[in-house]
């Protein structure tokens, strides 16, 4: 099994929550790129858990530069990030492979390797191995001119903007529940036909790479859904002088930058991970019995998948851009 | 530029609408594979345009299999399938690339290009280069199990299901005008952890293949949009006697099968090309312009989209199965 | 299966030598390369059986090209070539699968697809496959400055250079046998450092094509098999002003050009297909039996294939050039 | 830049000789691969320098197992093999860039990489790196069944085979200098038709691989450059009782096995990295001056390169077995 992003510069992630280490190896990164570590710690501090909105684990998420670096530079050879566990509590998962938690991926991987995979924490696709994204774009983010801006926000929580989201999150979390959500996504500054024809374009390369966030459902571009109720006559923005587009434009046409911004939303399904007791199939028993997973759990994922999607869609417009020839490799 | 899907199987797209042909080559195809000549012809009709809303160009779309076939099956060779185009009527696109089309893919492939493009019908672009997926699509039918199931229906047009969505359409059809519209894709049947980890799993690896079908504008799996307004004790589905989930379930976890179906929505925006004329920007002018776009329009995009979602699933769950071993290669 | 060489620009080979067509697509070429038909009539007969030391098919070889040029120039859109097959001869394999060749595919490749293999002729590992590979090459020949020489001789003939060497292959002939030979490749004014490391450095991406050329059996660099017989002090070739090298030394370093010479020679065994009668095993008899191949044969491999590892190494120069940033994409 | 081998078993290198450490990352290892630490020791032990013919640089070459292994198994997921660098003395190198050393990397990556590279002890172009290799190649060791024979032995040291060849070594060392050598490979009892068509096949992939080896200057396959000097009568090898080849055919015939072993041999030059001045280019006194390489020098290759050979050519079958299905992913 491979978990690998790009084609030009490839970020490949590795690692398991409750094994030595998580990270990524970066490849086809172009040499010469400076070195901005205050900008790593602020990025990695971004997705950290530990805030109010999410799980308890402590992560120090110290990321060790292990190839690649030299002189404060990089020197085009592939950059190996580590990021050793800590604070990892294996003895909550004896119940696997028994009693498979309702929502996760337990049942599917174990059946997959033969029960080979290890399951503590979610195993290979924990939300922990995000960390090697978040530091593998920041790495990045000088591949790409500051002209192009990545920015996400946090859309909705359980449907609501705003405050009234937030303690809604809150009363989910108190309840031992918890929430759906949404990130909204703008890129914008993009040079026109960035982007590769038909299954590498613009929207299908993040749409798979936003798809493979732990826990997203739904990927819209520009209007999204709601142009499924629209007539061309009204979706249609016209070009204006100098080949511009109004702000409600499509920010990409036929997978490629368009000149407008790119504003995709990202749908995340509640957290999985509950502390209300669940009635679930028990292997060893060979009945439903009530499943209280102990632990930490994040009460909604927009907050913290905020970042990673950020990262997510910097590596994306990153690769395209150097496979393209946008920058130099 | 790669117009490529796939690793272990591998479709790649070529031609353009005015060119001498379209098709497809497929690569890592096994190998006795027998070929159903009748069931490419009802594959090749199902995406023809000519019913009551699609456009009328006539495509007879007869597809010549030129390598990796012999005896009536595949060899394990390369599959050269070639469509010849007929029926083009280049004159119509002497504006281009002066006055580019709204919501068209004109303007940014002339940049990307600086000019090489074939921009006449789309060129590369056009959805006529659909009939190479389907083809391809057909041809690899029978390397997946017959209780594996892929099934696209039309969902809604203009946001109305059924016969209130046709009227709707045909409405929009005479005031020159087009409608968006939304397909419904089930995939069922799978086996338990059939899939890859993170950017290839099958929702990433779906999303991707499915936002490069051109106009699609939103992806949602499982309960979509709305499971950000959820709560966890809502949406989380429990595991069965048996390992079994409930219909309402995510048909994947992590990327993989878990046993459920598989449940997708695609959202197309109305066709870009509509008869109303639009005031746009024209280049040699220096004004905005109207522009009046002749030809052959399809009003909806889901009835002629539906057999190329089917196409575009089948060909992912293919790749998917042939290189996680879950069939033979 | 694949028959796919490069990375950032991949040439694909399809067809069987008794199916209805040979030839090549073309992913990642440039856009706004002018095409040279003249060259690519010349590129085409320089490799056609017929001279004195070819065998008689007759080949007219005519390129159609089918997408991916648009007014004289290529689009940057896949190119699809393709070359119909004229004067094949089926009748000549019915003794397949059951006594195959000796020194030929058809054994392997019958058990590696159960069957299911075209082995008319070779199928898809017929030097006739070489044809799309010349023409793939001819299309990208402007691709790469004219600067960058690369230049293919015929080095030897069993053994001998020259006019001896031809006199030898007519007498091998005569006898109904066959000799091997050997091509010389030079390659010069690439800029110093095009090459990538370790696995698709110059002489690794180099080694495997050329070594895919049928019948090849030896790839030499540099002072080649004599370089195991030197010193350090005699084989190291020292830095001139400028950062020069001398005539003699290594054309590429760690897989990079170094400035000077990259000079390559590869030894093909004498061609397999002999006229004489050879006792080899039929399995339907259960014995030994004589088999006598009819058909075209070439004496001798060198002189067509010459033309071919022109072919493949100017592909391989041009992928890694675009691949690195030393030509745009 | 990337330093990959493998398409569905893919092995990455990381790592410079003088940063903080080497190594490997495995993709698409089957789960269920049960560790076996034993032989990574002896496999780690039989590369190491030290022995009479090798460098002093010492290094322990520990190897740690970061990811994808659990309870003693692969798990299927990404494996990432670390050793870190020790011993390493960075200020024998302070004559970099401006005076390269002959025959050696300094020059083209420096350029290539606008003066990024570290260029200490060759940085990540350093024999160092093949640990990294020879880690993954020893934990992939029983993916591949035990019938499957792969074995590397010193072919030649200065030409001559043996003691006389220690003797040569020996004296080249004494007197500052070093050898050129060759290592003699043989893969026996794969199944027939293992391997790829074209540019995969076992020859173009093995040559791809070997070539990649620091130092390596040819690669031959069965009679390599003497089948130059054969004929067709002599060479080719006639099918037996039961479609058996005698021990003298080629081992692989169109890129696939064909039952007999395959014998390959790689001729490696004499290490540049010699005691012996030698005059060369500086680019700070403008002039020709004495270049005196102190530190660590293997005399000859071939000692060392013996399991990296093994190594290597494990890997690459390991692969193609996994591609074309004849072991389980």
């Amino acid at each position: 099994m491979r978990m690998s992003l790009g084609e030009s510069m490839i970020v490949t992630l590795f690692g398991e929550s409750h094994g030595p280490a998580v990270g990524a190896l970066i490849e086809g990164m172009p040499p010469n790129i400076e070195l901005d570590l205050e900008q790593l710690i602020d990025d990695m501090v971004s997705r950290r858990p530990g805030s109010g909105l999410a799980s308890k684990r402590k992560e120090t998420d110290d990321v060790e530069i292990m190839s690649g670096v030299h002189a404060g530079k990089t020197t085009g050879m592939p950059i190996l990030l580590l990021i050793k566990n800590e604070d990892v509590r294996s003895k909550d998962y004896s119940f696997l492979p028994y009693q498979p938690r309702p929502g996760h991926v337990d049942h599917p991987i174990n059946v997959k390797t033969e029960g080979a995979a290890d399951l503590r924490g979610g195993g290979s696709f924990s939300a922990r191995l995000t960390a090697g994204l978040v530091a593998a774009s920041s790495i990045s983010r000088k591949v790409i001119p500051d002209e192009w801006v990545v920015e996400a926000t946090i859309g909705a929580l359980g449907g609501k903007e705003g405050e009234d989201g937030i303690a809604l999150a809150e009363q989910a979390r108190k309840e031992g529940d918890s929430l759906g959500s949404r990130v909204d996504l703008v890129i914008s500054g993009l040079p026109v036909g960035l982007g590769e024809p038909w299954f590498d374009g613009l929207e299908p390369a993040l749409a798979r790479a936003l798809m493979a966030i732990p826990a997203a459902r739904a990927v819209e571009f520009g209007r999204g859904v709601r142009a499924g109720e629209m007539r061309g006559s009204q979706h249609n923005d016209k070009w204006g002088k100098g080949m511009t587009l109004s702000e409600g434009a499509d920010g990409a046409l036929g997978g490629m930058a368009s000149g407008a911004p790119i504003r995709v939303r990202i749908t995340f399904k509640p957290p999985s991970g509950i502390s209300l007791p669940q009635k679930t199939f028990n292997e060893i028993s060979g009945v439903m019995e009530e499943l209280a997973i102990k632990g930490r759990h994040d009460p909604v994922i927009a907050p913290r998948a905020r970042p990673v999607v950020e990262a997510v869609a910097r590596l994306v417009i990153a690769d395209l851009a150097i496979r393209g020839g946008y920058i130099d490799e």
